[in-house]
């Protein structure tokens, strides 16, 4: 069974908005065993609609629609929906109620534009919006699925959730679809692959493996499709397996995870606690670390020590270090981290500071300068990265290579 | 002059990875005057391959494609591309030199993939790459541009910028695109519209308006095309004036930019500093503002008090107020905002703490439930919310509200 996803908003393809709702809808779909064949952002006018509508036929069975269903002028999916089918637009009393108790609760009128949201072409099946005013709509349409639901993400999520996923996997008897993956770090994408070619080489034809690098790290994807479930799911996991064991001082993880994940996962496990004392990460890799649910388990906290003072106040870095040496060095990243785990009291502390950019740099620590450090109660481990000029990926890098440092210092590799 | 980009990967279809390389091509696109009709995302698959740029030739006159250019066997870009010119595979020798280039300077050694990484079909002009292995490729074929890069995106962003954009600006004597935004919050979207309908309608055909909702806040852009650059210009100013004369006191920013840099501007212009105390957040406020360039001017930094203990230890809330009220009260927040304040010498401070979930809700405080603070010296604003189930959504409100109401202690409203 394929589908294909249409995302409508010129926002997308002028690149002010980045869409996240496709990656979402591809992950859940995969899941119930529903591939997607393509990913379609188009802009919000009517002969774009009409074409990448035509075309998603001749592709897919689902075509899951997002996109252009506001009360403004221009959200014109519904009209263009309904002229692709011959339709005509009626109100939808469950709609109109859905909107007004919305607008009641919010105590605020209702005007045209909001009444008007509860239209919709005559040949669809309404899906309730439990977030918000714009009613979502299911078409069969020659041997097709096709679901039209609002852009906002959480309304989408909301509507696929409740009745879209639910509805296809009645549908249909599917194909299951099943993957692993194996999450790498200190090797190359090539070296990886020649180390193991023999078992890629010898894998059946129906399972695939993609090799997808990132910012030092590998994620090997193992993808088999068949009709028995169990069968597919021993298959890979079996290949897996050979993978791993060839492959095992590389390994951080056996499932879809994060190194963060991975760490956090190894200090709960082991009763241990962990700090973070940033300069130019500004408070990144802490967040990357609370996104995680239970985070609170080994994390406690930590400092973001933008200024040289607040480095001084808060994790105790000593006035003369930072003049002799600067903030920039060696012995400050150090007295971050091993304040920050004397302060907080902590296991492991996490520290760096450098140039993120684009402004700041001197021809002796220019943009892109970073010093890392992560410590234990005993161990002391620093080192300096050369990053580029580009703000935003050298706040990445820092966070990501921290990452992986206190990783071999837990693992003492 | 259109184009579309096609972006090659299943790791974008099962949504392992989220597609940001084609906002990053729309943006700069639209900024040299070329318009994108639609972004594909495709398997690396051979058939899906050839129907997207068999599609995409029938709605384009530029087509860059992105991914799939690796050494590994899901690869595949490159000898598509070569059947579907019915051209023949070459080694490049400016690209082989490139690669053996990186190989010695990591001191590996080099593998027979790595070598055929230097094959391209021989009807290209091969765009190098100075961050990575696999080149780029251009190519001319029935009056299209083709053009296939690496899907790591700093090696597609200095190829786009080295050589692409350039050469596109080059080849076209392009229409002129300009755009236009006001950032609002405080008023929904469909009231803004109702707000300036008279002006919307008052608009000529070829200047567009578009309505871009997100968390509390309606981005409102202008945008048109014309041949005469200044007189295009000239008019979207015009029409944005309008717009923000009579829907003044919601208007955040005038250009396109976040509400976090907004709030940086007004610190910065003003020589006042802010500090931040998260607890629910867990460092995200920080890294947003942050990430902002300059931010140091304004920001000295901020505690990420995830523990109890920590809440005391930095930032001086006090046991029998955590005790009493519990760490998710309006006391503790209070607490949180006015100690950062005075302990870390700034004129504003934010803080919250809240149930970020998926665990620890109670009957009394469930998951979503949040304090934010914003106080200066002598103002106190505290605010309790309850936002939904999701921890990544609950962390991201929860930093978006909290800009709202520092915004709205700045500016008195």
């Amino acid at each position: 069974m394929l589908a294909e996803i249409i995302t409508i908003g010129d926002e997308i393809l002028i690149g002010q908005v980045i869409d996240t709702n496709s990656a979402w809808m591809g992950q859940r779909l995969n899941e119930i065993g529903i591939s997607v064949k393509q990913i379609s952002s188009i802009s919000d006018k009517k002969d774009a609609i009409l074409t990448a509508l035509t075309e998603a036929c001749s592709h897919a069975d689902i075509i899951l629609i997002t996109g252009g269903l506001g009360p403004t002028k221009d959200d014109i999916t519904k009209h263009t929906l309904c002229e692709f089918f011959g339709a005509k637009m009626v109100l939808n009393e469950d709609a109109l109620n859905n909107i007004k108790d919305i607008f009641e609760r919010f105590n605020r009128p209702l005007i045209d534009v909001n009444i008007q949201q509860a239209e919709v072409p005559d040949n669809c099946i309404v899906i309730q919006n439990h977030n918000g005013t714009a009613p979502g709509m299911w078409f069969e349409f020659k041997d097709k699925i096709i679901v039209s639901m609002p852009g906002v993400p959480f309304e989408m999520i909301g509507m696929m959730e409740d009745y879209v996923l639910p509805e296809l996997q009645k549908r249909f008897n599917i194909d299951s679809i099943f993957h692993k993956t194996i999450i790498t770090a200190g090797i190359g994408e090539s070296f990886l692959a020649k180390e193991i070619e023999d078992i890629e080489d010898s894998l059946p034809s129906h399972i695939k493996l993609a090799y997808l690098p990132k910012l030092g790290q590998v994620r090997l994807r193992l993808s088999a499709i068949g009709t028995n479930k169990e069968h597919v799911e021993k298959e890979v996991d079996q290949a897996s397996e050979l993978i791993i064991n060839r492959i095992d001082k590389y390994v951080i993880a056996t499932e879809d995870i994060s190194i963060q994940e991975a760490i956090l996962n190894y200090l709960k496990a082991n009763n241990l606690t962990l700090t973070t004392a940033e300069s130019c990460t500004g408070g990144y890799i802490a967040h990357l670390i609370t996104s995680i649910p239970g985070s609170s388990n080994a994390y406690v906290g930590g400092a973001v020590t933008y200024s040289n003072e607040l480095k001084q106040k808060m994790i105790g870095v000593k006035a003369e270090t930072l003049a002799l040496h600067g903030a920039v060095s060696e012995q400050t990243v150090i007295e971050m981290a091993q304040g920050a785990l004397n302060t907080y009291h902590t296991d492991y502390a996490i520290a760096c500071t450098g140039v993120a950019g684009p402004d700041g740099g001197t021809p002796d620590k220019p943009v892109g300068t970073v010093w890392i450090a992560v410590v234990s109660k005993n161990q002391t481990v620093a080192k300096k990265f050369q990053f580029g000029n580009k703000r935003l990926q050298n706040i990445e890098r820092t966070a990501i290579n921290s990452f992986y440092m206190l990783w071999r210092l837990l693992k003492n590799i």
